[in-house]
């Protein structure tokens, strides 16, 4: 016998439940310590996708448990549309399978295969079937399924299904039990914080095994879920046309109109006639040689870019900005949303933020948060385009120090939401190095990093008129006070000379014995209400005049004063107290008010 | 109708080959560019993996040629054992499709999915289908198949088969056509030029466009193929144990013995011991708790680790120093073979080479070469665990500057050999990050860093002792001249006290006038013959006493002297000429020997 014959005994199928039990790594379940994460991000995404479909405001719970040595029992429930008896065998036993694959729109989800694949890690590292509870409507009793994977065949093999009692109306519920360790717990927590603030409907209740969180949600507007759309002409390959010729049943110009995404019936005909074939002509019927010509004439004539409003879904700035500021305290962050891209006929959008200052982290490489389709990307920061960009980017140009990554009190946001998120691997940890993503990622960061130089130049400007300003007010007067001892005249009214100096308003703090005084002198045209915000430790409960409001937080008070002041008026508090703390003055544009504390 | 029915609508299985045409990326078809790369990599894998089973010496033939615009047609023949006619669609047309997957072994193909992936973007692209030759022995014909993928459900599509003549008695030869660029052709030739380093035993013809190019055989030793082994019991987890036992009919004693590799009848016998299952026990009829305690009992007895020996197939320091020096000029080069070891119960093992100086570019980051399974990774170095344990390791303790990667005329070379290398995609770019391969790759670079700081600090030392030579030789003379002037005696024998200071063999090169002079004082014990080799422009045909050799290269000459000495013996040679080049003495210990150039 040839060796040949020997060879081709040994050849086999491999089926993909096989395939991704060998490579589990590639899932995203590389160590037992992962795995958790991994499973509460696959099932929180399927949360939130049907939520979104169904326009309900999600209410998730996310339940951690450690029921005997390693093994770990996670529960993951939703309040979403619930899913058909029929198929939750194969949405939790079968990989590659899902109905969010074959569909051109923004989702989480977009392989079908992230939660079956954490039941074949149950299975592999425990031997426990995964059990799932799912109720589709009021209407209609909740079905409990006990199901795993047949490997050798990546079929779902339902170990017992039965109706049961269920307190929601409609929702879907999984327990997945395997080998795992808590040791990734903040990890988790930071997943959790960062999908509620790109995700701002949603509300998520978190038992870690004996903790508890709650992530309230701030938004109660639900998001519209994207709409599906049809392949654009232009990102489309031979390969793939030659499919959908062969299951159309129409003539071409038909084809062509109901086929893709901007293409009307003049396009159409346009497309026919560069490419020679008659419009009437059977769609199924084109030779190959006709095939050809057709896509190379698709390409030819022009077409508007896929409509991404329809099918994409950005967090949008504003809601990005409310969403950090709540997390992390900074003086400075802008967003943008980019205008819409495609690469490949898939449309996309990048979304990017800047924060600086505040309580980020003064040293150290800049703090980097990567978003896809609204999931964060939690593993794998040096292998994503994401990051690659952020390197690639002179930060120096910007004011910002640079050692490969940016560094300083710097934070960056980034969220890439498209209909085919590119991503590195099945675990969806990195987003892949695609010129037209990363261009677009290139330039909203140099766009942020304009306004971000912007305000740093500011901040420096400020502070050098801040220096020049307690220079003048503390030594004028002292001047001021000698020059009259040596004349033997009275001290004369200073305030004219700070004016033309200082041609601003001049707030001035001072602490005289056990006596605080805030002065504002206006020698600006301001005509108007400015607010005093004084926040210390003194209650102040003594003011002359009184402050309009007082609130009080721990041990700081914050008292608040309405000032009306007219071109050249001064107005002036005083208290009984140790000073200290922060004043801040509202209802004047920043540039053209100067506080001194003439205590520093 | 409620929304659960409508949306199960949307409901689909996803063929693989669905999955792996949108996500071609994934598979390193991420641009047409890399596209030939990809294509000629997973060829010559496949060619160079079915010779070493055949154990024939591989001659493998690669053309490229562009056929119009910018479709390329990629042919790659080998001389192995072929394909028998019936598997040939399902190689070349199924994805996960071969024999490699379920074995364990050391193999280059892993996954079955690599040369399918080709086929699948040749037809997503162009349309055109693949062409397939194959013969399997004198005796029958050779077998023509045109094939592609039905993407819908992941089978082959035979568009014709037919016998004909071939002149190879046995082989494959595949020719794919898609669209493309030769815009990596650095990189091609690159990845053609490590692999021959690291397949010494191969023979590669290349036809790139209308380049031609041969990498030589260098060794033709057959590299014996590697042999397929048992699991290993501690590297098995429930659900695999649950599949073997219910594929079994034996007792569980037989079972154990004959299903694991380094498990004997008394270490059976254990396991079954601390189960408290009988031996006797029908494997296939243990209840799910008899299976915990029989996998809980496995991991507790002591077993060997796996038999890496016979599975792997390292490529030795020896070979890898070889091939790097016929690359690469240097002045330092070692290598490391680390012991097998065992992640997640799959064998592997780590070899490292460090090489420094020479012709690699003085500044800039350190070149860094990363092989796996003796293919070179030629993508993604980012984001491979090898780059991550280089980061890591503090180079300036061995005397190398760092600023993340280290910087300087250094070479990095890792390979990872395993029966399951754990790549971070199926792209084959990147290995993941275990734990157990970073540390071995971590431990044998700083075994090599270690090596390297000696060399550096010796040849710091020597250039310490060549300075001082060179002082003692050149300013000697001179004293001795000057104190026999003063003294008027004549000059003495300065050699003893030149030997007492310098106790080395001393050799002084010098050019007075138009005479070039080489002296040679052996002031050691040395007894032996040194060879004397310089290499200048000077031809040196009236040198006295004559070189015992001559070879000449472009205008430069090598003459070669050889010298008995004696201790306490000296040798002198003289011709006319202008001196230069460089002096190298060969046969004696580095450190016993000091050359001078006492025109420097």
């Amino acid at each position: 016998m040839v060796l040949a014959d020997e060879l081709a005994k040994a050849q086999r199928s491999i089926s993909v439940a096989e395939f991704f039990e060998k490579n589990k790594h590639l899932l995203g379940f590389d160590s037992p310590t992962r795995g958790i994460i991994t499973t509460v991000k696959e099932a929180v995404d399927n949360a939130l996708d049907a939520c979104e479909e169904a326009e309900v405001l999600p209410d998730i719970y996310v339940g951690i448990k450690r029921i005997s040595g390693d093994v770990f029992r996670i529960i993951v429930e939703d309040n979403g549309p619930g899913i058909v008896p029929a198929q939750i065998p194969y949405v939790f036993g079968k990989l590659l399978y899902g109905s969010r694959f074959h569909q051109i729109k923004q989702s989480r989800g977009q392989q079908g295969i992230g939660i079956s694949a954490a039941v074949l890690y149950a299975q592999l590292t425990t031997g426990t079937p995964t059990l799932v509870i799912s109720r589709t409507s009021a209407a209609t009793p909740a079905c409990q399924v006990m199901l795993q994977i047949k490997i050798e065949t990546n079929e779902p093999d339902i170990i017992s299904t039965q109706e049961i009692e269920w307190d929601r109306a409609h929702g879907t519920r999984v327990q997945i039990e395997f080998k795992s360790s808590l040791a990734a717990k903040k990890r988790l927590l930071e997943y959790l914080r960062y999908t509620a603030v790109v995700n701002p409907h949603a509300r998520l209740r978190v038992d870690l095994d004996d903790e508890t969180e709650t992530f309230e949600r701030v938004s109660s507007e639900i998001i519209v879920c994207p709409k599906a759309i049809q392949p654009h002409p232009h990102g489309i390959e031979i390969g793939q046309l030659q499919r959908m010729l062969a299951s159309s049943d129409g003539q071409v110009e038909l084809f062509l109109v109901s086929g893709f995404s901007r293409v009307g019936k003049k396009t159409a005909l346009e497309m026919c006639q560069i490419a020679g074939i008659s419009p009437e002509k059977s769609a199924k019927k084109l030779t190959p040689d006709e095939q050809r010509q057709l896509i190379a004439a698709m390409q030819q004539v022009n077409v508007p870019a896929p409509p991404a409003s329809l099918c994409l879904s950005p967090i949008g700035e504003d809601l990005i900005i409310r969403g950090l500021r709540k997390e992390f305290p900074m003086d400075f962050v802008r967003a943008r949303t980019r205008p819409s891209s495609v690469f490949s006929g898939h449309p996309f959008m990048v979304e990017a933020a800047l924060g600086y200052g505040g309580k980020l982290p003064p040293e150290g490489n800049a703090q980097i948060l990567r978003f896809a389709n609204r999931v964060p990307l939690m593993y794998q920061q040096g292998a994503c385009a994401i990051t690659g960009c952020i390197t690639e980017i002179n930060w120096k140009s910007y004011s910002v120090s640079q050692q490969g990554l940016p560094v300083g009190p710097l934070l960056i946001l980034v969220h890439v939401a498209s209909t085919n998120v590119p991503f590195t691997s099945e675990s969806k940890d990195a987003v892949a190095s695609i010129p037209e993503i990363e261009k677009e990622v290139t330039l909203a960061l140099q766009d942020l990093g304009r306004d971000l130089k912007q305000f740093l130049s500011r901040r420096d400007r400020n502070r050098l008129a801040e220096d020049r300003a307690r220079a003048v007010c503390a030594i004028i007067p002292e001047i001021a006070e000698k020059v009259a001892e040596i004349v033997e005249l009275p001290i004369p009214d200073i305030s004219p000379i700070e004016g033309r100096i200082m041609r601003k308003m001049v707030v001035k703090k001072r602490l005289s014995g056990d006596t605080v005084t805030i002065e504002l002198n206006n020698y600006t045209d301001f005509n108007g209400t400015v607010s005093v915000y004084e926040t210390s430790p003194d209650s102040a409960h003594d003011a002359e005049p009184k402050a309009d409001f007082v609130t009080s937080l721990d041990t700081e008070f914050t008292k608040v004063w309405q000032v009306p002041l007219a071109p050249g008026a001064s107005w002036k508090v005083t208290w009984k107290g140790r000073g200290g703390g922060n004043l801040d003055i509202r209802g004047i544009d920043e540039g053209k008010c100067v506080v001194v504390d003439l205590n520093v």
